[in-house]
Order: C-alpha cells, then structure tokens, then sequence
C-alpha cells in the first residue's frame, strides 16, 4: 500500500456555514470537481474536501452521533514566527475561535490552534526543523 | 493562507498498537523525524503523524474526552477497482477490520472503508475522474 492519502473529508453541520469558514476566513478557492452537495480545496498534493457529515456517515455505513474531541488535528506550516503571528491575527480579526495563543512549544516550534465551525481543529505552526517545497 | 497542509495528526490510545497497525498492516514506513514519542510517515507531500490521544488534546488545550463518529475520512485512492478487491483482501487477510466492502458508488467510483485500531475511517477507493501524478 503506497504511503499516499488523495483526500481528508470533513463532515459537516451545514455545507455553507463551513465554505464561509474555509473560502472568507481562510480565503481558499474551491476547485471545478465541486458541487452544490460537496466541496473540494485542492491542496499540496492532495484535496480537502467538505461534505455534510450525515451523509459521511452514511457513506462510510457507520452511525453519524459523536461528540467532544475529534481525536485528530490538522497542521498548516508557515515559514516564520511572524507569519503564525500574522496569520492568527489575521483570523482573530474575521472572528475565528482561536483556541490556543501563537507560542513556543516544548519541541523548539512556535504554535498555535484555531478550530473551524465543525470543531475541527487546526495548529498554525512554524516548525524550524521542518523543510517545506513551496 | 496558502491552501496547504503539513500534517495530519491522529489521536491515538496506544502507539505501539497504532504502529503496529499502519508498518505491518499498511506496510508503511516511518519517517527519520520519528522518536519514540510520535511517528511520522511522510506521504505524497505531506505526512500523517501518530500522536497519544491525550497528547493531542493536551497540546491543543482541548478536552481529551470524545466519542463515536469522529466526522472524517481520509482517502487512498488506487489506480483501478481491480487495485481495491486486491488491497481489501490484503487488508483482510492481516486481520484489519472492513467496514464497507468494495462496491460501485453512486457518484461513478467503487469504494470501501476500513478502520484503524482508534476507529479511524479509511477509504480506499478507486475514482475514475481522479487524476493522480504517480
């Protein structure tokens, strides 16, 4: 089994609740494969994708209740401090939830967290260790 | 905010049995960023982490308390529906849990569903419509 992953989804409350979240917060733009029923970014090399969680669940054949935490989170790098700083100024000021202030961490990064309307939730970090491509 | 994605980390209630399940059932191999607190595998540019449940919670200052439906899937898309019977068999065959079997879906792809020891969902799917670089 090839160690790739083509798509996260997201199952959601309400689609266009999470698309203002995704595309006047994060200010992303979908791609063509999307549609009225469900949403897809497409990211570095794979696509995050938005789809009512009922109907996630459905498809997955598993029953949709659930509740408190998620048990996964999703990490978005940056290339600095600063750019965290900005970033998280930047959602506190369109109203984002941000969970936890831009800091250092025990592991010589610099993180933070916020959480989407569907309490996912996202670490913006900058990571001194990590190399990035683009 | 750039539309990117550096890591997907899962919860996870026991590393080694986590381990376990993604070296020797999904046949990955872990990245050198590893140690012996949480693993990496690195995938088609980004990676999936491995991380103690509560952790993970602790590091997003969250509540670790959570259950059922967790609201999201990651895909392994294949190049063929031949491509998924063979890996759901493998799969299968090394005790994992199937949750959907392969089947035609409704949006033109076959698909199925699996779960990780932390009943994470899986799906490994083959879509027609889909263009993958390697």
């Amino acid at each position: 089994m090839k160690q790739r992953i083509t798509f996260i989804t997201l199952g959601v409350a309400d689609l266009n609740t999470s698309i203002d979240f995704y595309e006047n917060k994060f200010g992303w733009k979908r791609s063509e494969m999307s549609s009225g029923d469900i949403v897809f970014y497409e990211l570095n090399g794979i696509s995050l994708a938005l789809y009512p969680l009922n109907e996630l669940a459905k498809d997955a054949t598993v029953d949709a209740g659930g509740s408190g935490f998620k048990g996964f989170t999703i990490a978005h790098n940056t290339r600095s401090e600063e750019e965290v700083n900005t970033l998280i100024q930047s959602l506190r000021e369109k109203g984002v939830q941000i969970v936890k202030e831009p800091q250092k961490v025990f592991w010589g990064g610099y993180s933070s967290y916020i959480v989407d309307p569907d309490g996912n939730l996202w670490e913006i970090a900058f990571n001194p260790f990590l190399k990035m491509d683009e």
